[in-house]
């Protein structure tokens, strides 16, 4: 049995004494060596088939250090799919501001859409992670959620302020509109779909919910 | 070993010697004995727990013998879903051609997405199965996408009929706000959400398609 010290975080023992025995890394190094290394297991074997021990294996770290970072398996996904998260909206970060709103609109959903079906493809396990935290509440989803209606109430904004979109309230508006967009956006149902398809979804969900923006709520 | 013949399907040796070793049941039986042992085995080990072989043994039969039913675990599916579905159809069964088209689609919006929330809770292995077969194509899902669209293609066009609708297509009308409707319709995306918030959704969602639905479409 490897003694006690080895991997397990004891939190007591003298900071030298430890240092003495290994060099101690930077845990923000530790903790992106661990993502790294998760990504690459759900990749190549399936994100259902590993545990977080393979990850602590495969690092040849103790268990217990990888649960030092990560406390499950979700806040792993969580982490994971922040940095997904934050390299698409760096990739997307192009903004419209010249174009009339309801083209925006298409443009900015077409995007993101395509945007996600490439991730799918790169990454399919995605997709899996997706389904694992589906009701989960992880910070990533509500942090996806705030990004989305953020920038679909800049283009609701733009809209009224022409005149062209009648809205009373566009961030709650935006808020609705992201829900009927899940149809073209959210993984689970686009994952599997003909990009065609997907591609003339895309225009008609947009075109109705535009159709809804430039008229006062119907009742 | 157990004689070859026990179980396998020979369909060559003759008939008769068949039903004197053992009393021949009708085929459409042997299917809602396979159909009710496997939801059952769903339902209490778990979907992706239950192997045809499972189903098999538990009803004393031959994997041969499943197989010949359904050819796979998604023909499987296919064939419970469609059960549901049905039972589904049935309950929900209430027209309310009297009232105005507005309200029928919130109504029947509604009733459809409380239906599918007490099957899920029902039944948990249902958002399983629905997980398993997202993208297969399995004709229980275009069974339930046309029934979804035939629904509101009436009430769309009852909506032209009486003057508060314009569209001009109501079939293509319905199949927009079919997938528009997906984020409060959609096993994945409601299983795990809270009803207050689910009801909310559905309302605003209906008002967002309803606004589409009584003006002329946008561009």
């Amino acid at each position: 049995m490897a003694p006690k010290e080895e991997g397990l975080p004891s939190g007591k023992g003298p900071a030298a004494t430890r240092a003495a025995r290994k060099p101690r890394r930077p845990a923000a190094e530790t903790r992106e060596d661990i993502l790294n290394k998760a990504e690459e297991l759900f990749r190549t074997k399936g994100f259902t088939n590993v545990a977080m021990a393979d990850v602590a294996a495969a690092l040849g770290m103790s268990p217990a250090n990888v649960f030092k970072h990560f406390h499950s398996k979700a806040h792993l996904v969580d982490a994971i799919s922040v940095r997904h998260l934050e390299a698409m909206i760096e990739r997307l970060a192009r903004p419209d501001d010249h174009k009339a709103p309801p083209e925006r609109l298409l443009l900015f959903v077409e995007r993101l859409m395509e945007s996600h079906l490439r991730d799918l493809q790169k990454s399919p396990h995605i997709f899996e992670m997706i389904v694992f935290s589906a009701g989960q509440e992880l910070p990533c989803a509500e942090q996806y959620r705030e990004m989305l209606i953020d920038d679909i109430a800049q283009i609701i904004d733009a809209g009224i302020e022409s005149g062209v979109y009648h809205v009373k309230d566009s961030r709650k508006t935006a808020e609705v509109a992201a829900m009927a967009l899940a149809c073209v956006l959210h993984p689970v149902l686009i994952a599997k779909e003909k990009a065609d398809i997907l591609a003339t979804r895309c225009r008609e969900v947009v075109a109705l919910i535009d159709t809804a923006l430039q008229n006062p709520l119907a009742k």
